[in-house]
């Protein structure tokens, strides 16, 4: 059976232990879980009724269009409903993005590191990734320019970048963008951006006029907190917006996704409750990782990659089994863990253990 | 913006208008929906409960292996876990699989008229469609036999079809797989499957065995009437469903997805009811058809296609303002409708209204 051949030594995707699994395994009462950056919040308690009020149509295919949705959306966001694409997560948009634009031998340029997504589809399309430094954990988006090429089709810029957390700021980011080729499309990923309170960042969407080349991702899965739902969107140009549709199936979003995602977007108070406590929480570790000696980078979204000046991949087995489970094996940052923003409760369990683990460590040598 | 050049024409998919939009527009008390193959019973009353137990973890990622649905529908088929992947409904593995095997030049081969969405995949990706016209209705297996070259790549057989609901016997499909040169992979795609009463038909699953290069497609969206919350599977050799795996975005299924599926299997007793009252809906629509002098293809799923004897597209329009949606616009059948089987009083309904239209059709004559 003869597979394309780029994708025959594709890693297959490793999942995670399930927290109950590493209860059972280690015996453990409690496992914290600030390894998906996830909501630790929750959603919107709307959500549920609006969840319950499809329960008498499940047997039924969702609008495959997402109309209602689609409307709310494009007044929340000021954009024209033309200008919207959702996907199961905004995942499935960059898959989406590959599959329509990339031919084999297209060249595509991102930052190391980043998403890992962005590779994961060039490589399946045939595209060749160019990986770009970053430069103090930030994307350098000059030596990203200076990698254009006649061949280039997509670049992708994660703002807030993932794992690093930082932001390009509004000058550097027009600045990259005015020097752009107008055929080459930019991929903003923003999947963080509700979280970001800092007055430099700017957001993808009020630049789509601008800039026609422009696609800016978001989703429901980070502040939200609709993570198991599979729900995000792109937004850019009609034309852009169409060709992706045209390798979108017809249903790819759920009934649920799009009733709680309409409930979510209606509850603002949910998101600056959340966007203020992650911050406080952000501010909390600042300080403990100060007290300890320990440097990260600048956090905009609702995580912190943070040195341990140890083996990041060791230091992570050992806080599982005090019941903690956060991120490590970035290829660049061997000795950062990324830790998500929890509540204030799990944020000083985290410390506590992370305390325990690196005294310990401190003994030992 | 370059994209790949096969997609620009390729149509955007254009969704039928909600139920109800339907009743609005046309001051409507009752809309009927007959097409879509939707389950008209719902789904087993387990899956709510089911559904009500996801709640709690809205915000958190959903397994990305669906280990604990794997492990459920491994032991209801008789398979292994790892022949088993899950998709956004079936439509995702179609997609899967051809962004996993076809390289642009490629050559597939598929009924005419079939399941639109074998043809707009592979047209992504670049692949060749061959299209064997059904003869009879029914896929003309020798005929797409005399099609392979070295050349073909993936070989479709929609088991019942889609539109026609006929379905190839086990001699003729055995006989068919035995000529089939061992590099050409055959998705049997079984959507309807659990519907099928007929003794010649054979169960893809029960074939895998003895050949490694077939792929099975089952779904929830059909008896199991969880179709709005889009999740379907492969099932084949571990080392074919580990290559469509590299192409799976991680986190394709949803929590509530996963464990609807679950509960749906357990309740074996709601699927066969179902599949009885399915039978008998059939049996009603036949008498109906044949008293009305129309012919049509014999369904082994929850739908029939009968031919009208007029345009169906007409026929369809005026079905619609009496409140019937059914399903026209066939290319290869532009006198036929496709109507699903739908409650007793559904099925009433609709031949009311036929009856009525076809009337009011010979009154103009």
């Amino acid at each position: 059976m003869l597979a394309k051949p780029q994708i025959v030594n594709l890693p297959v995707y490793q999942p995670g232990k399930p927290i109950e699994e590493v209860k059972r395994e280690l015996g453990l009462d409690e496992v914290i879980k600030l390894a998906s950056n996830e909501n630790p919040y929750g959603c919107s308690p709307q959500v549920r009724a609006a969840i319950e009020a499809e329960f008498a149509q499940i047997s039924l295919y969702p609008d495959g269009s997402a109309a209602e949705l689609t409307e709310v959306l494009a007044g929340h966001l000021g954009v024209n409903r033309d200008q919207i694409i959702f996907g199961c997560g905004s995942d499935e948009i960059i898959a989406l993005i590959t599959r329509a634009f990339f031919v084999p031998g297209d060249e595509t340029i991102m930052a190391y590191q980043t998403f890992s997504v962005y590779k994961s589809n060039a490589d399946i399309e045939g595209a060749i990734s160019i990986e770009v430094p970053l430069r103090d954990g930030t994307h350098d988006l000059d030596a990203m320019r200076s990698e254009i090429t006649d061949k280039t089709k997509i670049i992708w810029i994660c703002n807030p970048n993932n794992p690093t957390g930082t932001i390009v700021s509004d000058n550097a980011l027009t600045t990259f963008l005015d020097s752009v080729p107008e055929g080459v499309l930019v991929v903003l990923d923003e999947a963080y951006a509700e979280f970001v309170t800092d007055d430099t960042y700017t957001d993808g969407i009020s630049l789509l006029s601008k800039y026609p080349n422009v696609i800016v991702l978001r989703t429901f899965s980070k502040i939200y907190g609709l993570a198991s739902l599979r729900i995000g969107y792109g937004v850019g140009q009609p034309e852009i917006i169409q060709l992706i549709n045209r390798v979108r199936e017809p249903f790819n979003t759920t009934r649920i996704a799009q009733a709680a995602g309409k409930a979510a977007i209606a509850d603002g108070e949910f998101i600056a409750d959340c966007r203020a406590k992650n911050r406080n929480g952000i501010e909390y570790l600042y300080e403990q990782f100060d007290q300890l000696g320990l440097s990260y980078f600048p956090a905009h979204g609702n995580f912190i990659l943070v040195d341990v000046q140890t083996s990041a991949t060791n230091l992570f087995q050992e806080l599982l089994q005090l019941g903690i489970i956060v991120r490590a094996g970035f290829s660049k940052y061997p000795n950062y863990i990324r830790v998500s923003v929890g509540t204030a409760d799990q944020n000083a369990k985290f410390i506590a253990a992370l305390k325990q683990v690196l005294n310990k460590k401190e003994a030992h040598v």
